[in-house]
């Protein structure tokens, strides 16, 4: 009798469960999961860019990372720290007298993520604006292009293991005129 | 006998169920839901504010919600409505003869969403576009900056508890040359 | 005693499947994966269409799928495909006597994915970026506006079924003025 109930609630519990995983469909998917850490991995690396923090922007890369930019490679997450901290990047300017320091802000849109286990693609368009201008207050398009990306996942984290920066506005890392790299 | 069968049944379900979850992995990752909701709501809040559509726009913040932007804080849904519905805000203009009505649109990107429960924090850049200009036909970029929310989830919808506007072209307004604040 | 055995690990199981499911809260939710999914639809779109790529761009549509675009509706992933490949969309123009080519590149934000079943409806803003000028180093705000579609969900993959583009520069395509579309 005893284990009449004991089966009985098993059973009601295992159909009700069974039910329940046959029609929400999620379970499997773990491809939105994915896609969404490594937006908010886009997102991280830009603000560390445009507010040089150079631990943050660092972080994002895997020890053997590599960033592929306008004038050149710089290989290793020690070396892109130095690359931040160095100030070399500085497209904002210092302030001038009675005024604040001029800003540039890189916005990351049209991601297209392709999830292979634990590595990804990824390929994204990005655009500069700035406010590096007389007066602070007038705002323009700076540069634009795409990203060409290369990630990995470790300890169930995302990063870059190359990231390749593509200017349609400098000679040699321009890509119009090209096929389409996200096909 | 029948036991057997319905014991058999029962194993069979609970061992496919068992396998089915530990491959799957996504079942315990609420993040990816609660990052596309935020999202979601930021869109929400911008298709409001550049359609002026005050109702929506209220809708978006907690009935003790604030809005900290470039004039002050505003506090509380009915206020903010108010400020909406009052047309104070209205940088595209009224249709010149001969002319359509220039349209101001701010875009949001680069989104890093911190869920903590049934609270979360959120940065993200925002930019404007406008064609308020002579022809109507003229675009050029407006305003940018960045976001910082405080949101709170009410029986399981987003909402700005706080939204705090920064501006890179307002005196007092801006963050340049200042640290990560999403960090 | 056989029977008791397997009982105990059905239970135990069946118990341990229970508390798991009860304590994720996200199997019931599919919204985070199909609003996934459309923003990469919209992405491959985008890049289709910037690098001129045809085959992907009516892809990205339904057989029947039609667009509404500046100059009218183009009907059918057929002549979606033929518009594209046929050249007559090319705002970037052919590279100059010691210049490259120049670039226009749309960028998709602000998405309100409404989905409902196997359809779905999304409005979302955009705009454009181009080097369609004397250096091909200066860059600049191009055009703005909005998608209106209506999407539908075929043997698990969302398409266009229908693409309404909204161009504020435009006279007869722009909104403003006009009441939230995405309320």
């Amino acid at each position: 009798m005893k284990n009449l109930i004991i089966l009985s609630v098993c059973f009601g519990l295992t159909f009700f469960l069974f039910i329940n995983m046959v029609f929400a469909d999620t379970c499997a998917d773990a491809y939105a999961n994915d896609r969404t850490a490594i937006m908010e991995l886009q997102s991280r690396y830009l603000f560390a860019l445009d507010f040089r923090d150079a631990e943050t922007y660092a972080s994002t890369f895997t020890e053997d990372g590599a960033l592929h930019w306008a004038r050149g490679e710089i290989k290793g997450r020690k070396a892109i720290y130095d690359f931040i901290a160095s100030g070399i990047y500085n497209p904002a300017g210092s302030a001038e007298k009675g005024k604040w320091p001029a800003a540039s802000r890189h916005f990351v849109t049209n991601q297209i993520i392709k999830v292979d286990g634990n590595t990804a693609r990824s390929f994204s368009y990005w655009f500069e604006a700035t406010n590096n201008t007389a007066d602070r207050k007038t705002m323009v398009l700076g540069l634009f292009g795409h990203y060409e990306d290369e990630l990995v996942k470790i300890d169930g984290q995302w990063y870059f293991k190359k990231r390749a920066i593509y200017n349609e506005g400098l000679e040699g890392r321009h890509k119009a005129g090209e096929e389409n790299p996200a096909r």
